[in-house]
């Protein structure tokens, strides 16, 4: 095992310290990731008993920040588990935060004790989607800064170029520009406006795709505004889910067949968002995450983290 | 059959005039909805022909604007089948405008020689997307104005009641503002300002919608910015054929009884984009398409030129 550890916020999430000390067990044994749990001690040792994984280090914090704050920028105190996790990534004790508690509260938790990295405007909601011909795009911004400037979006396809880099191992990944048609010329004015600095960023710059490209595989990350990013995501997860309905209640397949495809569009897999753009790397994961995400985000985050290309299945 | 017929632009779309005119035909017999073809009058008399239906009048123009303006705001010439059949709409000798053609080429023509109705911002494309329980939403904008401002983001929530209520006969339609989280000050500073808006001008605002809402049919009437609008309606429409891709692949359905599903979010199946705001009706259709779909959108034509719900199955 590598240098310093994953820290896990073993209180946030829909399920309880239960389901993340499952996820951090996993994380641990089958995939090799040190872990280290911050949370209310007693209780997650309580969890960690009953797979006999007592190695596994915890820290603790007296308080979770409740799920009910979710979207809410709510303002961790001291002594919650999100912001005992978050300096114990600035002080270098771990090399990276995962939590599936409130996004926003996470965000707001681990922008403000982690900070920023030197010379990053914006920090940016990385999510890999899996693609038709069988690989992953990253779609970046997912919706950390809703109204960014041109020189922001720009930057986060700098920040996507990394990501794909380190968690799919692609060596030099293709960036594409979400727009409103395929020439340069096509889109708003933010959108117009980061397409002309994208040229002279180093990323490899395909130009512009459209909302069709979303899935399809043409480029390796998509770079968007957080608004527009936000609802694409969405769209994409309700859409799939939709068309599956319609196929089984059109009597074509049955659903528990179908639920192979939708398992692949479900927030389970993307084994969580990546906050780009910090000192030290951070994913947040859905709250409803099982213990197989968690387990796959501490794999994204140790990847991200040590620079460690790849783990991808 | 009722008052002004509707202008049907024979020389649009990637098939020439054989099927526009077979369109043209099944609107006038099997819908009952009065048609007069714009285009090369030879070519589409020798049309009518083959479909013994020389019953539908045609006016003639000698040019068509090629398909390979597709996107470029082209300036459609005065001897062009699109500026003869929008000046037959402004002269109100046509309740309404159908052409295949050119999107960009299309809507400006059609703004500049029908030109806006009264009090109206800014015309808003609106495109009728099927939803999970079985009826329709319609989106608007879907891509006519990339970059409006709050106000004519708030108006497209009027002009969208009025398309809800005249084509799919909702007496008091629901309208949602697409956003990234349910609560009002959610949202970049474009669609907050239009959320506050939205609230005093006469329609049913439900609030914020977002990305997973788009087909499960909870609101009526989807209010976006033509930018969003148009990456979701293509991420929508990329999406539908992903997952149905996949089924197939996962061998879990046969391509051919998926294409039932396909069907119902096929460009063809919307019965065209309708260009709304304008001082007379008009419904851009794609250009891949058929008979059926010019048909349709013919239908949709008469609906909401003449105020006459409902035609929708």
């Amino acid at each position: 095992m590598s240098a310093a550890p994953v820290v896990l916020d073993a209180m946030g999430g829909d399920h309880g310290p239960s389901e993340i000390v499952r996820g951090a067990v996993a994380a641990w044994r089958t995939h090799g990731v040190p872990v280290v749990l911050v949370g209310r001690e007693r209780e997650v040792r309580e969890e960690l008993e009953r797979h006999d994984a007592t190695e596994i280090p915890v820290v603790h914090a007296d308080e979770a920040v409740p799920m009910s704050e979710r979207g809410a920028p709510a303002t961790a105190g001291a002594s919650t588990s999100l912001a005992v996790g978050c300096e114990l990534v600035r002080r270098g004790e771990g090399a990276a935060f995962v939590s599936a508690g409130s996004t926003g509260a996470v965000v707001s938790c681990a922008v403000r004790l982690i900070g920023r990295a030197e010379g990053v405007l914006r920090p940016a909601l990385a999510v890999a989607l899996p693609t038709l011909p069988g690989g992953s795009t990253v779609l970046v911004d997912a919706g950390a800064t809703a109204d960014p400037t041109p020189e922001m979006v720009a930057q986060f396809g700098v920040l996507g170029t990394t990501y794909a880099r380190l968690v799919f191992g692609v060596p030099d990944p293709l960036v594409g520009l979400l727009s409103i048609g395929s020439e340069p010329d096509k889109g708003n004015r933010l959108i117009r406006g980061a397409g002309r600095l994208l040229h002279e960023l180093p990323v490899r710059f395909h130009g512009n795709v459209e909302g069709h490209d979303v899935l399809a595989g043409r480029v390796d990350v998509i770079v968007t505004d957080g608004f527009t990013g936000n609802i694409v995501l969405k769209s994409v997860e309700g859409c799939v889910r939709t068309a599956l309905s319609m196929t089984a209640a059109a009597g074509i397949a049955a659903p528990e067949d179908l639920a192979v495809v939708a398992r692949r569009y479900d927030p389970e897999t993307h084994g969580g968002a990546a906050l780009l753009g910090l000192r030290g790397t951070l994913i947040v994961a859905h709250g409803s995450s099982g213990a197989a995400t968690i387990a796959r985000a501490c794999q994204v985050a140790r990847d991200l983290a040590g620079g460690r290309p790849r783990t991808t299945p």
